[in-house]
């Protein structure tokens, strides 16, 4: 069972990742809650890279493979064990992530990224992304909230919107995979719609 | 005008590279020297990442993709841009290293590599290829006597014959671009078939 969860910033994915965890841990589940770019010591380094300043300008190209590099390595000892002794593995970002940053947003080709995605993951897919949605706007207004603006949140809002719609895009393309959440609601309701497509998950499982 | 010299640990690599430099300066060309991993800012930290022994074990994929991130922005910030004003590059190591280390030594598919080659490079390949070798008994030899032994040096006498006949099986194949250098010779010997190498290289260009 590999979940993760998605938008852009300021749609509240921490305090909801916390949520999902719960619900998961009161179904019985070991979870392994972890995060991309990042989710090893390598990764760490790499996601630090990549958030630096002073890397401002970094080739698209270079940026897609270190990120790639962050997954291999993520996906190698980290996700692919945990699936194996039946854990559920939640994840804050994943190749959609990429898609949309990286493709959406700077404009890489997604036929690109998918090559890199086959390379790197094999047939590895999450079975259930909740993709977290709220307008540019309201996305912006809340990360602003936070102290320090990295530099993926310093990217204008047009970025934003290329990023908001790649996501959205990708979603009504995947509806199996994909359950949007409007995540401007107030967060009981969030919860429970959370909670509500966690339940619905679980009994489709049971009845596979 | 693309030049690249491999080789394994120990064949005298920064001597000769400084004298190709010197050889190629006296044909009046601008050179600009650089090496991978690295050769830009990016590409360093990315490089000291790869040699540090806190990351033995890294998988071997994000180990490649790395590399590969390395050159990406090295080929974007300093390759091309040489190349395009005319300037003669020369790199320590290059994409056959690649093939060398990660396929020959690690076990790394040729065909996975080939598939991030043409993703990175496109068609970019170098002109000139110099393989300095030596046996992997002499290189290691001569790479003891160096202070510190990094992550790639500590690997086995086995790793090292792979990566010595993966250099020279692809020398075989690309009789075109390679130039295999006994480094054994002594060195007055091996500058001197270097220049040859440089002399008629410049000569079969002219020609063209």
């Amino acid at each position: 069972m590999f979940i993760t969860v998605e938008g852009i910033e300021g749609v509240g994915k921490s305090t909801n990742l916390a949520f999902i965890r719960s619900c998961l841990e009161a179904q019985g589940r070991e979870v392994v809650m972890t995060r991309e770019p990042g989710g090893t010591a390598l990764g760490e380094e790499i996601r630090e890279i990549l958030l630096a300043h002073r890397h401002d300008g970094m080739a698209a190209d270079a940026e897609l493979l270190l990120m790639f590099a962050a997954r291999a390595e993520h996906i190698s000892r980290v996700i692919t064990p945990a699936l194996k002794r039946g854990a559920a593995v939640l994840c804050d970002r994943f190749t959609d992530a990429t898609y949309a940053y990286q493709g959406g947003g700077r404009g890489i080709e997604a036929r690109r990224i998918a090559v890199l995605e086959d390379w790197v993951q094999g047939t590895l897919r999450p079975d259930l992304t909740l993709l977290l949605d709220v307008s540019v706007e309201t996305g912006l207004r809340r990360a602003g909230q936070r102290d320090v603006a990295d530099r993926f949140e310093k990217e204008q809002q047009a970025f934003f919107e290329r990023v908001r719609a790649c996501y959205l895009q990708r979603a009504a393309r995947e509806p199996g995979r994909f359950r949007i959440i409007d995540a401007a609601r107030p967060l009981a309701e969030v919860q429970a719609r959370i909670a509500g497509v966690l339940a619905q998950y679980g009994e489709r499982r049971c009845d596979e």
